[in-house]
C-alpha cells in the first residue's frame, strides 16, 4: 500500500486542481454572461456578473492558501513542485479573467445606453474563441497535455486577427458617422478585454509547457 | 556561526530579490522610454523599447527558475516560503509591465503617423504615477514594508481618476473633430496600458501584504 503521506499529498493536489477548475469555470461563465448581456441587451445580466465577482475572489485566496500549505507540509519535488508553482500563477490569471468579465460588463452597461446601432462586430465570435482557449488551457494543465497547450498558443493568432478586423471596421464607422463614436469605443474596449482573456489562456498554456518540459529535462539527467 | 545551509539560503534569496529589482528597473525604464517617444515624437525610442523586451523575457525565465530551485533545495517555511511565492507572482507582473511598455510603444508609433494635434492629455502624469507605484511596490517587497504597500494601493484611485478625466477629454475632442478620432483612440489605449501598469503595481503591493500579514497570523499561533 502507498505511503499515507504520499497518498494524502496526491489527494490534496487533486483537490487543488478541482478548485482551480471550479474557479476557471466561474470566470468563464462570467465572461459568457457579460457577452450575453451585450447580445440580448439585458442589463440584469450585468448585475449578475458584478455580483458574482466576490466568489471568484474568495476562491483566489483559498487556492493561494492551499498552494502555500501544500508546499510547507509536503515539500514536493520535481513535477509536483512545478505543478503547484503553476497553480499559483494560473490562480492569478483566472482572477484577472474574472476582473476582465467585470470590465466587459461595465463597458456593456455604457454601450446599452445608446440605441441599437449597426456597428459591425464579432464580439460573440471573439468571446467563444477566448473561452475555448481558457477551457483548453485548463484541461491541458490538469491532464499535463503539452500538445493541447501548444494548440492554445496557436489559437491566440486567430483571436488577435479577429480583434484587428473589428478595430478596423469600428474605426471606419466612427469616421463615417460621429453618432457611432461612443458605442464603437466601448466595443473596441470589450474586444481588448477579450484579447486579454486570450492572453491569460496563453499564460496558462505556457505554464503547462514549463511544468511538463522541465520534467523532461530532469529526466534527461540535467 | 550560522548554519551554512541557512546562510546559503539567505544569500540566494537576496540574489533573487536583486534580480527581481533589476527586472523591475528594466520594465520601468521601458515604460519611461515609450512615453518619452510620445513626448519627443522620437520614433527611434520606439525601436529601443521593442528591442529591449528580450532581456526582460530572459530575466523572467531565470527568476522563475531561481524560485523553483530555492523551493526544491531549501524547502523554506513561513515568511521565507511566502516570499518566494510572492516572487513568482511579482515576476509575472513585471513581465506583463514589459509587455505593456511594448504595447505603448506600438500605439505611439501609430499616433506619430498623425500630425501634432492639440488633444488634451496627461499621459506623462499618468506614466509618472504608474512608475512611482511600481517602484514603491518593489521597495515594499524588498523591505517587507506593509505601510508602503498600503500607500501603493491608495495611489491606484488617483491613477484611475486621471484615466477617467483623459477619457472624457479625448472623447469630447473626437466628437468635436473627426480628424482627432484616430490619434485620440491611440491616446485612450495608451492611458489604459498605463492604468494596467498601476494594476500590476497594486498586485505586487497586495502580495507584500499577504506575505507579511500571513506571517503575523502564524505568530498568533493559528
Amino acid at each position: 500500500m502507498a505511503d499515507p503521506r504520499v497518498r494524502h499529498f496526491q489527494e490534496e493536489l487533486e483537490h487543488l486542481m478541482a478548485r482551480l477548475l471550479e474557479m476557471g469555470g466561474l470566470a468563464e461563465e462570467h465572461v459568457r454572461v457579460a457577452v450575453q448581456a451585450l447580445v440580448d441587451r439585458d442589463v440584469r445580466l450585468i448585475d449578475k456578473v458584478l455580483g458574482g465577482d466576490a466568489a471568484i475572489n474568495r476562491l483566489h485566496v483559498e487556492i493561494d492558501d492551499r498552494c502555500v500549505k501544500l508546499l510547507a507540509l509536503h515539500q514536493p519535488m520535481a513535477v509536483d513542485l512545478r505543478s503547484i508553482i503553476a497553480a499559483v500563477k494560473i490562480n492569478s490569471d483566472l482572477e484577472r479573467v474574472g476582473d476582465l468579465a467585470v470590465n466587459i460588463a461595465e463597458a456593456v452597461r455604457r454601450y446599452l445606453q445608446h440605441p441599437p446601432g449597426r456597428e459591425l462586430t464579432d464580439i460573440p465570435g471573439m468571446a467563444d474563441l477566448a473561452q475555448g482557449m481558457l477551457r483548453d488551457a485548463l484541461d491541458a494543465f490538469v491532464r499535463r497535455d503539452i500538445e493541447l497547450a501548444q494548440h492554445v498558443l496557436n489559437e491566440d493568432d486567430a483571436l488577435d486577427a479577429l480583434k484587428t478586423d473589428m478595430f478596423r471596421d469600428l474605426l471606419s464607422s466612427m469616421l463615417a458617422d460621429s453618432a457611432t463614436i461612443e458605442p464603437s469605443l466601448d466595443l473596441i474596449l470589450i474586444s481588448r478585454h477579450l484579447e486579454r482573456i486570450g492572453d491569460h489562456a496563453t499564460n496558462v498554456a505556457e505554464d503547462v509547457i514549463f511544468m511538463v518540459s522541465a520534467k523532461d529535462v530532469r529526466h534527461q539527467g540535467i
